[in-house]
């Protein structure tokens, strides 16, 4: 663990098609053209090798899945290793038959495995039939070690949920990165995608704010069709972002296009914000066990 | 209780004098400006009787506390009851020698109390010595029922606190409520105010985005001078708004001046958000123990 440094971080937002070399080869460029840029740290977006195939409920999918380690961490590990990063990928692990996770697999600078983070909660709403594929996972919320800081890996869903941000955050976490896939139903009206991008960006800077760390986010872009013709697809809004300890936007991408960028995070920066609002000083953990209930009201 | 109902939710942002006659001829005044616009729910901001005392730790100041029922309800009562609204003050508790807290006090329209809410995250740091003057409280995060809805009431320190915000939630408040009285150092320079303030409402409107219910706060306005001159005291940043259920500003009051509004809150599209965003069917309570932990790391 490293105590007040700088890293600097790449964001790979990119859009993607059915091929899946297609998509790598587009990661590896942006992880390459990141590192040449002096990045130690760079963040894919969730489940970035192929289409966001949960738009439909198909067991031919699970073709897609790659077991840990195998194929994809292979992939992967000698990215990191000829570019000398330290990288937060998304896998669809395949951990036996049947038991299909959506798992974050980091890696050292040297390519070997870092830490895994199996996503913990799963969404399922029209377009988004995640809870058909994966199995929530089971290993907690724990932050995964590495050269450049104890990262604390979340998963997309994850990002709507408090509780998981301040568990990382009390695990040690220095920094929060979310590689995600969000987007919207074209068929909605525009005041409603406003709100729904406002509200995706403003619940992962709060958890920012209330952790005093900083937060990176890293989503696809492109329109992407609904194979069963249903609905009318996801427009992926992009917006891949980083946030510092006050919640402070440091870099925003746009919402239509790929763009890789290389940011400064001063980890550093949490100490001094935590003393000014030290939150961690002041939670009632006396009277906070009702989070581990479903609800309290009936 | 009611269901899928609007309500029209006044705000009183005022500056403060050492006169507490005038402090609440102010207050009434904005209670009866809004009653007259159709306001049912007034929220008023933190400790508006007063300055905000808690700049310097003098014993003295303790006389500016009352007991509950006492001389600070039956003025509230009286307004509450003669402006036929839903009322939240809030007062400096004295509960017995040497027993004080911060409590919000939330009336019925015909006076009578409601519920009470005593703060229980209490902040300290330079200017706001509170736990000198404040005990934390011991009533919990339960939401008070009135003839407008349940109404979660949570006072400014809390609102940095997603775990009173969900447990609110859990017990069923409809719409969350901040008394706050928070500002700036005027030593500070321009850009960490205004990281100040921003983390200030991006987390509140968090709250309303991870729980699926609006959020009122309302915090004062103008300069207090610091009694010790030990500081170049504390310029109240006003800014008091309501969030939607998605996070959405609904209003927001500007900075430097006292400003009065009634704003109509839909509390039933909560429904229709919860259904679309279901983040509370997804909470791993299998994971959450840690919550009700200082920290985890050692």
């Amino acid at each position: 663990m490293t105590d007040r440094h700088t890293v600097k971080t790449g964001i790979v937002q990119h859009s993607f098609l059915s091929d899946i070399e297609t998509n790598r080869a587009r990661n590896l460029s942006g992880i390459a053209n990141l590192a040449a840029e002096g990045a130690e740290l760079i963040v894919l977006s969730e489940l970035h090798d192929s289409l966001y195939f949960c738009q439909t409920e198909n067991v031919d999918n699970f073709e897609l899945a790659s077991e840990i380690p195998g194929d994809f961490t292979d992939f992967y590990s000698a990215a990191a290793a000829e570019n000398d990063v330290v990288l937060v990928a998304s896998s669809f692990e395949r951990r036996a038959p049947g038991l299909y996770h959506n798992t974050a697999v980091v890696f050292e600078k040297d390519g070997s495995i870092a830490g895994i983070y199996r996503k913990m909660h799963i969404p399922d709403d029209p377009g988004f039939y995640e809870k058909f594929y994966f199995t929530p996972g089971d290993l907690g919320f724990k932050p995964i070690d590495t050269s450049v800081g104890r990262i604390g890996v979340l998963v997309c869903w994850d990002q709507w949920y408090p509780e998981a941000a301040r568990l990382m955050a009390m695990a040690g976490a220095e920094i929060l990165v979310y590689p995600t896939a969000i987007g919207w139903n074209p068929d909605d009206p525009a005041d409603e995608k406003e709100r729904q991008l406002n509200a995706w960006i403003t619940i992962q800077r709060s958890h920012a704010v209330a952790n005093g760390i900083p937060v990176v986010s890293v989503n696809r872009c492109g329109f992407e069709e609904d194979p069963s013709g249903q609905t009318s697809g996801i427009d992926f809004w992009g917006t891949s972002f980083i946030a510092g300890p006050q919640g402070e936007l440091l870099y925003k991408a746009p919402e239509d296009r790929p763009e890789e960028a290389a940011i400064e995070i001063d980890l550093g920066r949490s100490e001094n914000v935590r003393r000014w609002w030290p939150f961690l000083r002041d939670r009632r953990i006396d009277a906070y066990t009702g989070l581990s209930k479903r609800f309290l009201l009936k």
